[in-house]
């Protein structure tokens, strides 16, 4: 596994539905970038015994956290605790990319 | 805790030495940003079962991952497994800010 990574060069995007990528994983986490083209989404889910932190490294999403809506930049963290519903979608009209860190990996 | 972070507005600096700043943290893992002036650095050290991802908010760094250098960039992404020595430090002449990630909490 290469050790570092340029992560907005390896977004991809798919016409299809949001796209992801993974940088890095072990047994214990991992690390994805995720490619949102306008009007795509990650709908609600939730993981009970994980924690996810999504970085928006360009474009702005649409996050909602446990029910709160919150439009959210490039250079923001979110955080989505275990047991918190959790979804984002990207408004347009730029891609909107975003690493994302989840443990332990579900 | 607030689940949404102005990452770099978040990261603070000091004379003395490296300074980290907390931005979310659960019994599972950690998300926390760090500010090193130029001259300063983290000291290469082992996590025995922890994996820890950095990522570089601006300006660059000298990361020794396992007895590799690399100089890294802003926009990069760098993985230190468990288990794996790593260090990083600020060759100047710009400020370095960095996002981290550890999991499982140490």
């Amino acid at each position: 596994m290469e050790k570092v990574r340029d992560a907005l060069a390896a977004v991809a995007f798919a016409e299809t539905k949001l796209k992801k990528t993974n940088l890095f994983e072990t047994e214990r986490m991992f690390c994805d970038v995720y490619g949102l083209l306008p009007g795509q989404q990650q709908s609600g889910h939730v993981h009970a015994g994980s924690d996810k932190v999504y970085y928006v490294l360009s474009g702005s999403g649409v996050f909602d956290i446990a029910g709160e809506q919150r439009t959210v930049a490039a250079g923001h963290a979110v955080f989505a605790p275990a047991g918190d519903s959790h979804a984002v979608h990207n408004p347009g009209p730029d891609r909107l990319s975003l690493l994302v860190f989840m443990a332990p990996k579900p």
